[in-house]
C-alpha cells in the first residue's frame, strides 16, 4: 500500500499557546490567542543538547495542528521526521506548527489589517515565545521555515523580506505568477459571490452551511487572498476583489497592491534579491502537472534566480498539486544540511 | 418531458456545395467545399413568394449541418421555425446552415490564414449562390446573422464589419471579453500541450485518438482561436498561442492580435459602432451562470452600447451555457420582426 | 485528428412516415406516426438492382433519425457505409434508420403495454412498406439488424425471437446480465424518484425542466427499462419499479419478469437457442471498460452460445461503452458478408 | 462560516499502546501493536470521580487518531464533547479513540482471519486495559459504543452480539442492507482488479503508487469488506470476492457469508434481537441523500425493530454521506442519557 506509517512518533508533542498582539484587530474577528504545535524529538527530555528549529506554516485549509496528526496511507510530520533521521538522511530537529487558521479557511503568512499581522506573529512572538521555553540553537542561522501551496508562498516571501529571522526556506507548490493561479479564477468567484448579493451576502450564506464542499472552498480562497493582499477596511472583514462585480473588469490600481506580493515580481526588488543570496539553503520544487498552474510561476521565478546568481535547488516533479507530502523527504533533509 | 417534437419539420431540406476560393490555401488543409443546408418553409415549392434568409452560424464542435438534425428532447432549428410560424410568432423564412466545420472542431467566422477567409466565404460565395438558387428578399435589409457560442461571436462580429451584408444579428453567449473567456484557460492548455511535445506533437496525438472527449476539445478549441484571431504562417496548421510555452507568460503584442478582434474592444471603433447602429435589429443574451463567464462581456459590451446610444436589446437569464436552445424562440422572432 | 469525413455522403436520404397500429393504446401517449428514414446507396436512382437490408436501432437518447445527421470528428452511418463500399470492405446496401424514440428517451425494441409494441412496428409494419417501396431482396436471408447499447439489445432478442424476420445480427455492447446492468441503479433511481414525490411526481418534474442532464436520462432510462420490461397498466404511464419505494427491497416476482427478457437467461430457451443457431452472421462485442458492465453479461452469454455451439463472432475492444461508432467498421462488412 | 472551533480542548488526550494477542496472525501482515487515544475530560486530574466510556469506532480510511485531530471548520470529537458538556447538554466522559486502520484502508470491528480478531480486541484487550488504567464506571451498562459508515456498522453489530459489553450504541449511516451498499460496486471492482491482473496484482498496483485517489479506496474498500466478511485463507491476504473474475455472476454460497453479517439479517437471530433489546439506548440514523444508499438499509432495520418492539431512536435527516459529524450533536447526548 502507499506508506501508512503504523509507527507511533517517537518524540513528544506540546501544544503552547500565545497570546497575540500582532493579530489584534483583525478584522476577520478571529481570536487572537493562538496555538503552537511543537514536536521535540526522542531525547530531548532530559537531554542537553540545543537543536535547529522547523517551521511548517501550512497550505490552504489546513493548521500546524493537522500536521502532527494521524494521516491514512501517509505520515504525520513528526512520524516522517522521525524515520528521515532513523533513515540517516537528516539529524534532529524541533519542530513548530504553528495554527493559522482563520476563518476564511486558511493564511498567507504576510501583514493585513484584515487577516492580522501574521508575519509579525510568526517571527516576532512565536520565533522569542519558542526559543525561550525550548533548547533552540539560537539565531536565524539554525532556522528553516517550509510549507507547500500558500505555506510555500509563505516560506518564499519570508526568504525574501525576512532572512534576518530565517536561515533557509522550502517552498513547495507555493503561489506564485498571480496572473496565472489567482486572476483566472475571478470570474468565477464574482459569478459566485454575485449569485449571494455580494461579499457580505455570500460570508452570511457560507456561515449558514451545514458543512462546506469544494467550491465553497474555492471561493473562501480567493476571498482570503484579497484579505491577505489588498485588505480594504471600508469592506465587510476587509474583503474586496480586484475587479468590477458587473463585469468582472480588472481594477489595475488594486490589481497592483496583489502584484506587489507575488514572488515572480518580489523578486525584482533588490532587498529581497540580497535577502534571498543570503539564505543557507533555498529550495524550490512544483509539480509539472499542478493544477494551479504553480509550476509556470516556479519557472518564471528560478529563471530570475539563476540569471541574478542566487543559488537555490529546484525541481519538478511528475505529480501534481495534491496529496504530495512524500516530496517532504527530499526538501527536509536539505533544510537540515542548510541549518542544522 | 422537456419539449421533444415528433413532429417532422413540414418544409424541405436541401442541400448546396459551394467550391470556395476564399478558403483556398487555408493552412489547416481543410477542404475547400462547402456544404450548406437549406430549409425551405413548407409552400416553398410551387410558390412565387420571396422570403427573408436567416443565417445560423453555429458554436464550437457544431456544424450547420448538425443544426438541421435530430435532436432528443428537443427541436431542429427547421421544427423550431415551424412551431414558431405555427404559433403565429413569426412569419416563414428561408434559413441557411452553412457547415462551417474545420479540423481544429469549429469557427469564429472570421477571416484567417490558418482557418481560411470565412467572412468572405459567407458574405461574397454563399449569399450570392443562395440569392441565386433561392427565392430570397434581395439585399442586406432582409437578412438576419444568428448563432451563440462561437456563433454568437460570428454574429456580432459580422454586424459590427459587415452590416453592409447583415440586417439583423443576435447573438446568444457569445465569446467577448477575451480576458475572461480565453485567457483564463491559457496555463491548462499550455500545460496540456508542453505534455504532448508542442503544438505539432499535440495535434499528430489528437489525430491519434480513436474519439475525442471533454479534454481534448477544451484544449482543439484554445488552438482554434489561436489559428483564428492570431495565424502564425510559420508555425504548425498556422497555430500559436499568445504565450511563453514554459513560463506561460503573455505575449502582449500577440495577445494584441487577439484582442483587436474582441467585441468588447471593438466597440470602441467608430465603423463599427456604425455598423451596429446601422442594424435593423441587435439582439444580444447570455446566461448569468455561463461557465465560460461571457456574462461578463455581454454586460460590459451592452453597457457601451447604451452609452454610445446603439439600439439593442439585451437580456440575463438563469441558466449556463449549455443546450440552452430554447433561447431562440425570443431570438427568431425578433429576428423577424427586424427583416421579416 | 479523430475521423471527421468531410465527405458528404453519395446516396441518398428519404423519409417515410408509418402510421402505426402496433403502437395505438401504447400508455405513453407517445404519438402513432413514426419516421423512418431510408438511405439509398449512389447508384439506386436509376438502376434495377435489389439491396440487401440493414436496419439499425439505436441506443438510448437517439434516434435512427439522429444516426443519418452530421457528427463532429465522426460519420453518420450513411458516410461510413459510402467508406466501407469504397474501400472494397462490403458492397452497397439499403440502410434503414427508423425513429423509435419515446418520451422517456429510448427503446428496447420489445413489445410492451406501455412503450408501445416495437416489435411488431419494425417487423410486421416496417419491414412490409420498406419491401413495398424499395428494391429490397425480399426474405430474411437479406435482412441485418444492428444497434448498440438498448440497441444492441434490441438486436439480440429480435435474433433470439425473431430469426424468421432477421438473418443476421449484430450487438454492440448491448444490455444484459441486468442484474449487473439495471439492478445496480435501482437504489439511487429510488431515491431520486422519492425525492420528488414518486413516479408521477418525477415525470411531472422531468417536464417542467428547461432542459435535461446526465442525472436525469439516467434515471428516466431506468423508467423506460421498467416501462419495457414490466408493464403495470394500473400505474403512471405503465411504469412501475421492482423495487420496494421505501426500502428499495427487491420485488423478486416482479423481478423476474425483467430477467424473462434478459439475453443471459433467455439464452436458455431452446426456441432462442434455435433462432441464433439458424442465423446466417451473428456479432456480439463489448469494451472491456464499459461503464456499465456489460462486457460481462456479453462474456456469460458467449460462454453459452459456446458450449451450446451456436456460431457466433466476439470481440472484446480496449474501450468504454462511449463514442465507440468506430466499431461499425467490424460489424457492417461482417454483416455484408452474411446477407450481402 | 460552518462552524470552526478555534477553542482547545480543555482536558487532556494520552495515549497508550496495546499489544495485541487477538490480531495476531492477521492474514494482513499488519502490526499486532495498537494505539488507543484516550481523552480524560477536564477536572479528571486530581480528581476522584468516575466517568462513563465512549468508544468511537471511525469510518473507512479513517482511525480514532484521526478523530482527536484538528479539523478545519469543524472540531475534532474532544472538541465536540467539551462544548456539549458546557452548553449542558451532557456531562463529562472518557472517550477512547482506537485506531483500526489497516493496510486495506479500514475496519468492520469483527472478528476476521484476515483483517485480525477486532471485535475481540476491542471487547477483550482494550476495554480491559482502559478499566485498569482510567477511573472509569465499571461494566457495560457505563459504556457506549459509537460510530459513523463501517464505524456505524460496527457499534450496530457489537449491539446485536455483544451487549454483554457495551449498554448504548448510536450507528450513523452505518453499512446495511448490503445488497445495496456493497454488491452494486461489484462489476466496478471485479473490472479495476482484473485490470491490474487479480487481487495480487491489485495490491502490488496500489502499493507502487505513491498516492491514493477517490477510486483506489474505493476498490480497496470492497476488498476489505471481503476480508471482513469472507476471509478465504487460500487467496492473497485472505481476500477473495464473492463473484466469477470474468463474468461477475454472485457465488451465492460466498454471498451468503457476506449477508450473514448484514444487520438487516442478523436481526432475524433471536439473540441479536435479545441483545438490542437489552441496551440501555439503541439510536440509528442517516441521511436522505446517502450517496451508498445506506437509508434504505437503515429504514429496513428500523422497520422490523418496530415490529419486533425494540426500542430505538431512528432518525432521517436532509444530507448526505459525507462530512455529517454534526450529528453527533444528537447522538452523543442520547448516550450520555442511556450510560451516563
Amino acid at each position: 500500500m502507499p506508506t501508512h506509517s503504523f509507527e507511533r512518533p517517537t518524540g513528544s508533542l506540546v501544544e503552547i499557546a500565545i497570546e497575540s498582539r500582532a493579530l489584534a484587530g483583525n478584522l476577520l474577528g478571529d481570536p487572537t490567542t493562538r496555538s503552537v504545535a511543537v514536536y521535540l524529538p526522542a531525547g530531548y527530555d532530559g537531554g542537553a543538547e540545543d537543536y535547529p528549529l522547523f517551521v511548517d506554516v501550512v497550505g490552504f485549509t489546513g493548521s500546524g495542528l493537522a500536521h502532527v496528526g494521524w494521516r491514512a496511507y501517509g505520515e504525520s510530520v513528526p512520524q516522517r521526521l522521525d524515520r528521515l533521521v532513523a533513515e540517516g538522511r537528516m539529524g534532529p530537529v524541533i519542530a513548530a506548527f504553528p495554527d493559522c487558521f482563520t476563518s476564511l479557511g486558511g493564511n498567507q503568512y504576510v501583514n493585513s489589517a484584515a487577516m492580522g499581522n501574521w508575519e509579525d506573529f510568526l517571527i516576532h512572538e512565536m520565533l522569542p515565545r519558542l526559543e525561550a521555553e525550548f533548547r533552540l540553537r539560537p539565531g536565524r542561522d539554525h532556522r528553516a521555515i517550509f510549507g507547500k501551496s500558500s505555506g510555500g508562498y509563505g516560506a518564499m516571501v519570508h526568504g525574501m523580506r525576512r532572512a534576518d529571522a530565517w536561515g533557509a526556506v522550502a517552498c513547495h507548490s507555493g503561489d506564485m505568477a498571480f496572473e496565472l493561479c489567482y486572476r483566472v479564477d475571478f470570474p468565477k468567484t464574482v459569478r459566485v459571490v454575485a449569485e449571494k448579493g455580494g461579499i457580505q451576502g455570500y460570508l452570511d450564506w457560507f456561515s449558514a452551511q451545514p458543512k462546506t464542499d469544494n467550491d465553497m472552498l474555492s471561493t473562501i480562497m480567493i476571498l482570503a487572498m484579497a484579505a491577505s493582499y489588498d485588505p480594504d477596511p471600508g469592506a465587510p472583514k476587509g474583503i474586496r476583489l480586484p475587479v468590477d462585480m458587473e463585469t468582472c473588469a480588472l481594477d489595475e490600481a488594486r490589481w497592483a497592491r496583489w502584484l506587489a506580493q507575488d514572488p515572480v515580481v518580489m523578486i525584482e526588488l533588490p532587498e529581497c534579491q540580497e535577502n534571498l543570496r543570503s539564505l543557507r539553503g533555498l529550495y524550490i520544487e512544483c509539480g509539472t502537472k499542478d493544477q494551479y498552474h504553480l509550476v509556470f510561476g516556479a519557472r518564471a521565478l528560478v529563471k530570475r534566480l539563476e540569471t541574478l546568481g542566487i543559488p537555490h535547488r529546484f525541481e519538478e516533479f511528475d505529480d501534481d498539486h495534491t496529496n504530495v507530502d512524500y516530496r517532504l523527504d527530499v526538501s527536509l533533509p536539505f533544510l537540515f544540511e542548510a541549518v542544522g
